[in-house]
């Protein structure tokens, strides 16, 4: 059965009927808008919207439960970058008519299946024909607690640079398979001041300089110490985007101290110093040009 | 200059450095998440997300000012329906590579005039590229006090049925520049007790059903009642969709009263009474089936 024979409302309620109230949402889908219960003070309230869109993040060759977990796992990895919980997710769904009723529901499965792993219910929906390729927004609420917070622009010359996993080589699948490092982040936030964080979603080489420019810094990267995926070189794991994995600032002494303790809590996962962040040299966008041959 | 030629970053810049921050927005666009701070208790957190998508929603020679305006307005409008007050907003930009900057730069002028209209802040901001139609895709949140809050489902038989504004004819232009009715459903649950309310976007031969079933009642039509848009049949009126007026139920004595407050509050916006709640009668499908025939 195609969308164009199903109808939105059939197709709403087929997708949304059976997502669970979770605590805090006072309306799940059904009206017009979704209604949740704000969480205590000494909270920000965060908020993050992303999509993929057909022959851009995904092919129609992608399986479509593993595109729907990429589309929830986007958002929910920036949560992440800034050590926050997600909470609510919106989820707007523009599909052609011709795509099947069976695609769908595997790519709402994706979804369901990503936002239960992360403990974030599914609030509301909305759904448009297109005559394009299909698109999958998301928008995710969440929250962070004030004193833990971490931003891009924290990071201090002379601070450490980490990253969690190993980069490159992520369209060979990864990046429909990943797991935005929210474990991570809240742990790396109870135990140790982060100075800055984000995810790497563009490449090492785009966002590092990001991090760097939003801290008022340089930095140094060693090359040779990149965490490589098999069958990577340097140059994939610079340039190739979509890694999804943590990158922060960090104090030198805190940074000995980390390494110890990750080893301990995160056996499985390598966390690596690449670098470090150094005084501003030279004009701002002398920092960049060192990677922008590698795009 | 296309977007091809733009890219992502610069893209953002231009259009969100402008965006002021507004009383409880933390951090706006250019980190991983918006930043909100809460509101006060007795809240409840209101959530939408709509879209809109070219050749669907609007063509490509719908002026990009109104474009904008009605990406914005139609979520917007879920909150009027739930008497709510938007705050903040996330804005998804999906645009083929080909489309001009200016044509993107006047979208995100009516996305800020609707914006600003309503008091709400555009918090962030995600782009992407895509080979099919441009898609505008809006998040909103915002609150609703908890004793003022109005869904579909608290109809009562012998209620009641108001309209404001006139209805039908919505696709001549109406359909890219309407007002959300914000104000008039904030002064509704101020003064009155509001037993059900929606907003009327896909017409009111398939909304006035919705809000019947919600409420587990029936329903009769004053066809001859309808406040009709110059121009329109009844027909039109029912079944063209897109009036994003306000449609409510309330007790029959206090529809006396509010006739007579709302013509002194609001003397240019007609409100009509179009007909009543009533007992549940036949089954549910039957309801329906007076209004296909329009479809």
């Amino acid at each position: 059965m195609t969308l164009g024979q199903l109808g939105e409302d059939e197709l709403l309620k087929q997708l949304l009927s059976r997502a669970p109230l979770r605590r805090g949402v006072v309306m799940g889908a059904g009206d017009d808008c979704a209604i949740v219960a704000f969480p205590r003070p000494g909270m920000w309230q965060l908020l993050k919207t992303d999509c993929v869109v057909e022959g851009i993040h995904f092919t129609s060759k992608s399986p479509a439960v593993s595109v729907g977990w990429k589309a929830m796992a986007r958002p929910v990895s920036d949560f992440a970058a800034m050590a926050g919980v997600p909470q609510f997710a919106l989820v707007t769904l523009i599909v052609p008519a011709g795509k099947t009723l069976d695609w769908v529901k595997k790519l709402y499965r994706g979804l369901e299946k990503a936002a239960h792993h992360f403990h974030v219910a599914i609030v509301g929906g909305e759904t448009s024909n297109t005559t394009g390729p299909a698109v999958i927004s998301i928008c995710v609420t969440g929250f962070v607690e004030k004193d833990r917070w971490v931003g891009r622009s924290g990071g201090k010359a002379a601070d450490e640079l980490f990253v969690t996993g190993r980069l490159g080589g992520s369209l060979r699948g990864r990046h429909l398979e990943f797991i935005p490092r929210i474990e991570e982040a809240r742990w790396l936030t109870k135990h140790f001041s982060i100075h800055a964080m984000m995810d790497l979603s563009d490449g090492l080489g785009t966002d590092l300089p990001r991090l760097a420019r939003a801290s008022g810094v340089g930095f140094e990267l060693d090359e040779s110490a990149l965490p490589l995926q098999r069958g990577c070189s340097i140059t994939q794991a610079i340039s190739d985007g979509e890694d999804y994995e943590l990158l922060f600032a960090i104090s030198g002494r805190d940074g000995k101290r980390l390494e110890k303790s990750w080893r301990k809590r995160f056996p499985k996962l390598p966390l690596t110093r690449i670098g470090r962040l150094s005084q501003p040299s030279t004009p701002d966008p002398q920092l960049l040009r060192g990677y922008v041959h590698f795009k």
